[in-house]
């Protein structure tokens, strides 16, 4: 099965979860966007899809993940439909809800750190909302990023009887990716701040670390196809916010 | 089978998109914050299971439904487990994906519209984000609220040919019961901006009535157990944001 993932160029952002799944679970995939546009990539393809007139079920928003004739969109719908297909999820039916509970749980996660840089949504720039995200930030990193750091690790420690360093069972899961990616998105954005907040998480840290050293994601990071985090992206580095 | 519903006593909030399913799905259920703490309800039954440590799977939040032993957290999540067992939900693999992408942009749309109140999260009161809010609210009423109505105007036009006034082929899904919430939600906090927004909006405003005209959705209104809309929950009413 070849896929094509349809996601907006020159970030990783909301794509990259997707990303991690595909190239972990050794699926064949065109990143349709990062071709140039003469060969039917770039932005315009992904508008292309989103004003398409003729498609029974369209999706709203990148990501969009084409297999086959069919469109399939949001990030945590994605994953659910390639866990099974790439040996990315537990085949029983609560061991599946598990990870995708997970999954809409990390899904909170970046969003609320999205919302540190962008607390008054894309309409406005980061300089036209400084004052509200220092606001918002503030009580980000005191309350809400402990909270959330606490119990991922939690969760992890609940697990470890499993023998693994994963969130589900005895094995690797999407969810493990996309909690991976979102760590290095907290190092990226809050360089200082993170590092005393992954201090006490041990088990965060090793498996930000073990899911980077998997031969399949380095591979990817060393192809250069993983793009730089940057200041146009999800995670952002503010250094008046890392504080 | 019986279910044990945990949400937050006194809102509607997510609470309601999965207590909509379980009514319209004539399920047997205890919203168990609602009984009183002496009968083992309230706030304390909830922070009972929040801080326990003997749970393999821990949830993050409410709303939390309890199947016997499990625990099943998330909105969507719940309403995917749901969809199934109560006939909500197309039994195909494609149509519960595309009924659970819809949920998902509803999620993204519901949790837009709590923004508007609250762009800097529930750490501070409205009364101290109120400049933030008229800001996020401007470009939320100009932009994105359109964008998303029209989309899901859209999705029931395309879904015409199947005969139904619903989203998902000629049957109601939960993601119609969730529609139908947050355009009862937009209306209450918005009643000046609604007006105009869904004068255009035909098959959003039929969904609405259907819905609310459902025998066990009136049922549940009329019953007192719906709680009103009110200025804790989700949805809010400040007039100065109505503009």
């Amino acid at each position: 099965m070849m896929y094509q993932l349809y996601y907006w160029p020159g970030i990783q952002g909301r794509g990259e979860f997707i990303r991690l799944a595909l190239e972990e679970g050794g699926a064949r995939y065109v990143d349709v966007a990062v071709l140039p546009e003469a060969k039917g990539g770039g932005v315009p393809a992904i508008l292309q899809v989103l004003e398409a007139r003729n498609i029974q079920r369209p999706p709203f928003a990148p990501p969009i993940l084409k297999v086959g004739a069919k469109l399939i969109a949001q990030t945590p719908n994605i994953l659910l439909y390639l866990g099974g297909r790439l040996g990315l999820a537990p085949t029983d039916e609560l061991g599946r809800l598990w990870t995708h509970q997970l999954q809409l749980t990390i899904l909170d996660f970046y969003l609320e750190i999205f919302h540190t840089h962008h607390p008054l949504g894309d309409g406005y720039a980061y300089e036209e909302q400084k004052p509200a995200a220092k606001r918002r930030t503030k009580d980000f990193l005191a309350v809400r990023m402990p909270k959330f750091l606490g119990y991922f690790e939690r969760v992890l420690e609940l697990n470890r009887a499993r023998g693994g360093p994963w969130m589900v069972g005895a094995r690797l899961s999407y969810a493990d990716l996309s909690m991976a990616q979102v760590i290095a998105g907290l190092r990226y954005a809050f360089p200082s701040v993170s590092r005393r907040a992954f201090r006490n998480r041990p088990r965060l840290r090793a498996l930000h670390d073990v899911v980077f050293d998997r031969p399949r994601i380095a591979h990817y990071v060393a192809s250069g196809r993983r793009l730089a985090f940057n200041n146009e992206d999800l995670f952002r580095h503010y250094p008046e916010l890392d504080r």
